[in-house]
């Protein structure tokens, strides 16, 4: 739909971007997600930004984001996001019986939802304050 | 919409998964959801049964699972399941901070999904074989 | 958010299509999703339009479409359209023992549909062609 | 993204569910969904235990049901959903006429679930009490 | 799924709504959304004279009204949508920086739709009332 | 489900924020949205410089991307960015007749996008190229 940005042929800006991707990464290659990106620099950049300080290492560790990353991408049917992410979860250490975990519960969930808004059901009053 | 099933009120049939629910959960009361699944009694016993088989801790450990229950649920708006799984991810160990990073991964990969898919970005080469 | 126009003080235009919803459904009362479209007319007979072309009995019977209807809002987890296409579907004949089994299908569906996305599973060759 | 399960591979415990499958659907071959289910054999077997019991005739006929499942499953894009239950509806009974009037549904739901929405229209007092 | 129906091919009824696409858009050809809907011709009419009603200029010119369907589509993940809108936007004077903010905006839309629905963020009195 | 950080409790980091809106959009007051994410200042910050960059004036004009934010929360059933985004709309000068166009055509993408869904429509060749 768009050109694929490859590095050669990016501005300084894009490169800057790119350089600083493969650095956090530790790989020494760019996909096509931010090469699309890179049509619309201040996207890049800011999406960029953000990615990299909602998955820094916080609360939760580095593969419980990844998985749950990946288990948002699945239920939103995110055909992108689910080979992304669940090649950076394996690189973060997900097994195939972790990823067969994740996906049981996506499919659960899924199914939950739609019985629980399909039938109306009210929230019970003391789960309405959590913290 | 339909009538919330209470204990007392419950067939033999009901009242046996609602035991089985309050005893997994060391809880002594149920839920509005199994309420209302229990007018159709054997949609209650088969989503309560894959929901025990599938939250159990395996390769993942429960306060996982629940984190990832939630940010599906987040994700797909559906508030009764937002609400149940919150309460139960800090009965696993799920403290606000960590609420802030779950959400803020949904909403990012809720944002990045939809700039893939409305991209059209094609998946790299190298992310099509994971396991 | 928009207020709801009722029949007393409908312009002529909208008024000629509270009545033929009205005849149509042999009811004397206009729900408020009519009232609220009455807000921008072209919008209000040009849906009021479809919905009656649409749901007339055709190679499937009321009832079924009926069942069709919901099962899609069920999914969607439109409130509001879960209520009215309910009390439809009930007018049409849905039994409460009918409205389990849509409901458990709409869950399974929305559980097997996130797996087959989740696993992005391929189409097999012998599916492509229907008819 | 993780591999085709086939028979001639599979252990016994999937090659049991695989047969009872092809026994339920009197068929002699098993579709890509299972294959990659098979991965993680709980998964597998749990839901083809739920879709066999789902699907099952009840209050609703086979035909009927599979309309609905499709009507999800388009409704939700699931684009092997989509061609899977075609197939098995059409094995079922549903005719090209059928498929129009489902898929017309499917449109007009989605168009109305998202005017209801978007206008946040109340729910009429008299739709809360359905059964 | 189902056949494309060539204009060679097709009924007289279904070259009236063809004519009618062609002469509407100044175009000489039929694209597949069409021609697919073709073989439920009461669903192509209707949606045909639907569109050219909704789209035609109104309070807002036809540029904006694509750049609305686009971004509608890119956040529902239609890639059919997606492509043919993105088209019919660049004839309307779409150009590659609106297509960069409109993609920007669904992106950060979907993040924050996310966010108010995952922390169920309940609605500010004063919004309450819009006209 | 957590509490709204009102000014006069929030910290030095969440005033400074709260500041920052107030100046941005010429109010006195900041709505729940922000206030929720304030018990997660790094969401809060981003989010909001991210929206700020977002909604500047480009190639687009303030009023033409609220009413696409509006587009895609409507589609998107967000009852609280619909409320919110709708007001946001109206302040830049959004009529009652764009309104029921913006609604019009979020109707029509959700019924189209899922027809085409639906059916499996292959991208027409002619589209797959855009800038």
């Amino acid at each position: 739909m768009v050109p694929l940005i490859e590095y050669a042929e990016a501005s300084a800006e894009v490169r800057a971007v790119y350089d600083d991707i493969m650095r956090n990464r530790g790989t020494d290659w760019i996909n096509n997600f931010w090469k699309v990106l890179a049509n619309d620099p201040p996207t890049l950049r800011r999406t960029w930004e953000s990615i990299k300080q909602v998955m820094a290492s916080g609360a939760l560790d580095p593969l419980t984001k990844e998985l749950l990353y990946l288990a948002v991408s699945a239920s939103n049917g995110c055909a992108y996001c689910i080979a992304s992410h669940a090649a950076a979860a394996k690189r973060a250490g997900m097994t195939p019986e972790m990823l067969g975990e994740v996906m049981a519960i996506v499919g659960m969930a899924n199914e939950t939802n739609s019985l629980a808004n399909g039938y109306r059901v009210p929230v019970d009053e003391r789960f309405e304050k959590l913290f």
